[in-house]
């Protein structure tokens, strides 16, 4: 199989170290893979799953003889360097939203749109977090008996602002343990000028505010499931941050064209690819945050006929943020690109 | 005004102790208070808002003279003392599930349906607090504009497991500061064989399951809902319990009748009784839980227009478990029999 030299840019992030980790756990064919961050961090080592990488300032010219960059560091810094890398010959996988609607941009969740990748124009959009983890198992459904409307809202974990956030939470835990207040710094929105506590606490706040009083996080959920499933789904979402370390949940309603009973949806969802169906009232088991750490597929359970609407189901969806909501689903398409050898 | 001799059952319990608070802090007229629980807390003092009580065992004889009976322990005390309360001349507000369903026993929440107090036969049911919390700002809207179909997502406390849940969550969090393992023993419903930890993770099973799937919290919610509010109003539920204390809170979507915008809704709520809007995104303004502790009003913001449908709206409503999800709407009901008199 033909290798390809790869660069991930935004290395020390979280992000970019599980990016780099599943690199080597799915023997992803690299030739090289070089490791890019802001120029702070050039000349660091990191070390990944027992590999060592050395970063570098990432700059225009890193990306010459570079085959497929996965983009993680802002959406600033995408919007920077991303056409750099294109004008060198490199596929951009970009993991932040800056180029997610551009029309000219596929934007991609390998388990619904796999065909769209092989349109783009040197860059691929990695779609939210919140997005992918919902698409996975709704697309099926979809298929199977047309998902007219989608009523969402989302549990987030707090690695969705990254490892700061992911620090934040611990710190305000271990300062609870030891009864003193630490100053919340990160959460809802680090550039914001108010912060937060997450710990014990919920913040209905992810990503700046827009349009209609909606979060950018809120709107994401409506238009990037716009792009990748169906223009036609009318989709509403409530995003929601939660004291939870890595893992997204979602509460689920759709409303569907044609009948499809839980048993049936249970059915499609066993057999449908990236999901697992963990839905046993009886036995206890559901869709844990804290059990599916770690984990690739995104898990469904409390899959229950909605009796308010004609063809409605209520879903509990739950998977890994940095792992399929974000590095994972970046490899997948890297994968696809790398398998059919075409458009690199 | 006439004083009330009044019995608190459960008085060692979350909801006993803050409803012995509130009725200190509330100048309930009580001539005396008396504190039951069970045998084997009897003889135990008490101290709440700086008063002594002297525990007594509650038998079917410790409502001789009681004018009004709270009754916080659970659904089978209920079902086995009430009756026997109800013919010592008693009337009892029952706190848990035992009576709620029963057509002979009002469901109430004062700012909805304050008159189907006087429709009692002895016994007054409290709502189930995911759903007292709902109610209290869905009325008014109901009221304004008719609700058609609500589905709501909950994000609620581990107070509403009692002070057992909230010191699980205390414990398991102090485990992971000391970086030790806790076996999980309450949650999410103690009498099950298998329990689940609460901190870092989200438990989407809240009481025990029941018909189609559903939860018998998510069940409370639409029958109660319709008892309370309105038949005809499509309710479906999915009921979560998250990493917080004391404050429950709700995603909550509704479809209207009639159009209403977000300010028409702001101004409404904001004459509700009950009810504050804190909704202000650009000044960071919105309900928190952890801010909310101890707050006697149910806290609405996030409030959008659904653009999915032609008449919706989306809300994030925050109340106090304890409170008005439990302790305070009781008080409510026992202060408006002795206020008016009637019935007692």
């Amino acid at each position: 199989m033909k290798k390809y030299n790869v660069a991930v840019l935004g290395a020390t992030g979280a992000v970019g170290q599980e990016l780099l980790s599943l690199l080597q756990e799915r023997n992803f064919p690299a030739a090289e893979i070089k490791t890019l961050a802001s120029a702070r961090s050039a000349g660091k080592e990191i070390e990944v799953a027992g590999i060592s990488y050395t970063i570098e300032a990432a700059t225009p010219e890193s990306f010459a003889d570079v085959d497929i960059a996965f983009f993680c560091a802002g959406g600033s810094v995408s919007k920077e360097l991303a056409p750099a890398a294109v004008a060198a010959g490199a596929v951009v996988i970009d993991n932040t939203s800056a180029f997610r609607m551009d029309p000219d941009v596929p934007l991609v969740v390998p388990e619904v749109n796999k065909e769209a990748i092989f349109q783009h124009k040197g860059i691929i959009a990695n779609p939210n977090c919140s997005t992918i983890i919902m698409a996975v198992p709704l697309w099926p459904l979809h298929k199977a008996a047309g998902i007219k409307r989608i009523v969402v809202s989302t549990y987030q974990a707090v690695s969705g602002a990254g490892k700061e956030g992911m620090d934040e939470l611990r710190e305000q835990v271990e300062a609870s343990c030891k009864g003193v207040e630490v100053e919340p710094k990160v959460l809802p929105v680090g550039s914001l000028p108010k912060h937060y506590p997450i710990a014990f606490n919920l913040l209905p706040h992810i990503d700046v505010f827009d349009e209609e009083g909606y979060t950018k996080e809120e709107w994401k959920m409506v238009n990037e499931t716009h792009k990748i499933m169906d223009p036609n789904i009318a989709v509403t979402a409530t995003t929601v941050r939660v004291p939870v370390y890595r893992c997204h949940s979602e509460s689920v309603n759709i409303e569907l064209e044609r009948p499809l009973s839980p048993d049936e949806a249970r059915q499609i969802l066993a057999e449908a690819p990236g999901v697992k169906v963990l839905d046993d009232p009886e036995q206890m088991l559901y869709p844990q945050p804290l059990m599916l750490e770690g984990e690739d597929d995104v898990y469904v359970g409390r899959i229950r006929k909605d009796l308010s609407v004609p063809h409605g189901l209520n879903l509990w969806i739950v998977g890994d943020q940095i792992r399929k909501g974000a590095a994972l689903n970046a490899v997948q398409i890297g994968e696809v690109l790398a398998k059919e050898g075409r458009g690199i």
